[in-house]
């Protein structure tokens, strides 16, 4: 089979056969297939999409291209959450040892930050001697003591998507439907899990801000998996502003260590025990959504996932006196507020100046390869609709150096837009569940 | 400028403006846009099209890339000839040699092959000793002594066109309207010449099936040239059966040869007269294409063109002997007849599987540093419409090996349709010419 006649037929919009799909992914991953044909295949992908089979035979590729934890020795159940991306977004760092606290195991492994979001590596490193790369036998290990273990995605876990993951990022063929619902899925069903709950985030600060292509994915990615056994649901929730107040991934990393305290902003407490609930539900330890949720939000309440997260801080080589003790992160040595210039209501609070600002201020990566510094970020004084009068905080900004912090409070100002009008009440956090509930 | 923003302001159909396209071209040729984005690129524009400011840019971008040549010093009027390409198409191996005897000058510089089309270069160089990769100043000798020279883009020669055009044969980015307008004009346009006449393939064998595009095609192409100060035609011409009865390089040559000296199949010397004629009214030694093409016809029965070929391929390192003698261009060493299972009527010999089995019998390219074997292809029996009885010959498999004999009698028999109904008289070879005589 010729390389360039498999892109033309897919080029015209064909259905790919298992035969052609092993050609070129597999020829892609032993480097007999260029990146370059990769290049035009996937933006005719982005352009004709891919058929249910398609993307079946294209996701187990990616699968098998490299190990499959086997965790069925483990004595509950194995359920995993994977967000889209958006700014703000610690929940990971909250429900991971919840969850496990609650019984079920998390096999976590996750990604950095690019673009204007985060990724929980980079937020979990915050911590003094957190360490995210681990081998996969440390990992094991760990998850059986702790009941959540917390990595990166080593060489050995689907190595074709990490190439193809690069690969879409130059060449601007990242915000295709299937190639995201592939690449998610080939990372987590890699980890043995038996649950998944997906947050496949909405609105401005988001990958895909249109809503109809939001639950396109949310559908795909719900339908391949439970096809394969793995039960799993998506919560389409907003990203029309950060997710609580902090932004920048040390800042967050207090903020989540405070809310598993029962001391987080309500937006993100709620997001945070719904989707522990879901992963309960989905792992079989409650009825429905909804008790579990009820059940996350009490335990969350009562600050129980604590103890679970310094343990698991402790074996993951960071020091756990952190959980108890937030302002051990380090900070800023420049921080300034930034008040309001007029009276009037908070119109909007924009995720992607914000995301954008942390990374210019060396917070993020415009490159897979660049250093990032934890200290930096925005603390919100203000949310969407509220009122705040002359000289209001609107919120902090914490950087590395002057130039960075006169860089800050322009965002700042930027990404907070002030009205005389008192804006329409916000949608919901959480929009829809996928599939619906009966 | 990003690249990967450039390639998704074009994925989202946005016009490029001069800048972004110096960029993204200029940098894809000094090696800082690597492949792997050009492709996507190229795809994209497949899909998005450009519009006339982003096409003579880029037309602009691609003849600048290198030299231009400067013939003004030649006594006659330098006239040459593109083809769009199709399955046994070797007219230039014949109306070049012809248009030199009667007057022209004719500096062409051709394509290898390219998908399921063979490229002049290749046939060439199934002539013993024959060189295409000739210095520019090589080039202007043998063009001032023998009246045409026949080579290979040069390094020097639109090398921004040779990149793209080796990499859209391997990304399947081949039939997009403004990238093949730009490319056979930036070449032709380098080439210092006075007339350009363009044989725009339509039907099954082209690389553009559909007769409207064809036609869209022709038009662009004439528009931009003509706007240039270069006098240019386009005939539409028919490409649903092979153009004569040899496909492979090898087999091709012997053909044209043979035409040369007035014995070759009536389509390919029709279709070499008639563009012969294009060529003479074009570059003013005729007063109608109606003249040029009668003149034409008439030398080429005559064989006229036979001792300047020959003077040709001397003053170019080849055989001479081989232009009398076509029977010293290496043949194959495995050969079949294939007969016919049923009597009936030819109702298709189809070019496309011709042209990808001599590809697969390693007469063609998959990628572009293969080499081609020169000996292997198919000499047909058969033309769409004729009668055959039980038995018959439909044609020769030449192989270079059992394994290739074996897929090319497959081919041929997928590629020659029996049918017991005679099909309706095939339409004539040449359709429509651009812009229409007044």
């Amino acid at each position: 089979m010729i390389p360039s006649r498999i892109i033309e037929k897919k080029r015209e919009g064909g259905e790919l056969g298992t035969e052609e799909l092993k050609t070129i992914f597999g020829g892609f991953l032993d480097g007999e297939v260029p990146d370059y044909q990769m290049a035009a295949l996937l933006m005719a992908i982005h352009y004709q999409g891919m058929g249910p089979g398609e993307l079946n035979t294209l996701l187990d590729l990616m699968i098998h291209s490299g190990a499959v934890l086997d965790l069925s020795h483990l004595p509950g159940p194995r359920v995993d959450k994977h967000s889209t991306g958006g700014v703000g977004d610690k929940t990971s760092l909250i429900l991971a040892p919840l969850a496990a606290e609650l019984g079920l195991y998390v096999p976590m492994m996750s990604g950095r930050g690019l673009g204007h979001t985060a990724g929980t590596l980079d937020k979990l490193e915050a911590i003094p001697g957190f360490r995210t790369m681990l081998s996969l036998d440390e990992f094991r290990s760990v998850l059986e003591d702790v009941g959540v273990a917390m990595m990166g995605q080593t060489q050995e876990i689907a190595p074709l998507d990490r190439r193809l993951y690069a690969l879409r990022d130059a060449t601007a063929t990242v915000p295709s439907i299937p190639l995201i619902a592939a690449s998610i899925l080939s990372k987590k069903l890699a980890e043995g899990i038996q649950g998944l709950i997906l947050d496949v985030k909405c609105g401005s600060g988001s990958f895909l801000p249109e809503s109809e292509r939001t639950r396109e994915l949310a559908v795909t990615m719900t339908t391949l998996a439970n096809g394969r056994g793995v039960r799993t649901a998506a919560l389409l929730t907003g990203m029309d502003a950060p997710l609580g107040r902090a932004v920048g991934n040390g800042l967050e990393t207090r903020e989540a260590l405070e809310c598993l305290a029962g001391k987080g902003p309500q937006d993100l407490a709620d997001l945070s025990a719904a989707l522990t609930g879901e992963m309960l539900f989905l792992g079989g330890l409650a009825e429905t959504p909804g008790e579990g949720t009820r059940r996350a939000r009490q335990a969350l309440g009562e600050g129980r996932g604590i103890s679970r997260m310094a343990r698991l801080v402790e074996r993951q080589g960071g020091d756990p006196r952190v959980v108890t003790d937030p302002s051990l992160i380090p900070s800023a040595p420049e921080q300034d507020v930034i008040t309001a210039d007029i009276a009037g209501f908070v119109k909007e609070v924009r995720p992607v100046p914000l995301g954008y600002g942390v990374v210019e201020m060396g917070g993020g990566r415009r490159r897979m390869s660049d250093e990032v510094d934890p200290r930096v970020g925005f603390l919100l004084a203000v949310r969407p609709g509220e009122r705040v009068e002359k000289g209001d905080p609107l919120g902090e900004v914490h950087a590395a150096n002057p130039d960075g912090l006169d860089r800050g409070r322009r965002v700042l100002r930027e990404a907070v837009v002030l009205d005389s009008e008192a804006p329409p009440p916000p949608p919901p956090l959480i929009r829809e569940r996928v599939p619906a509930l009966g």
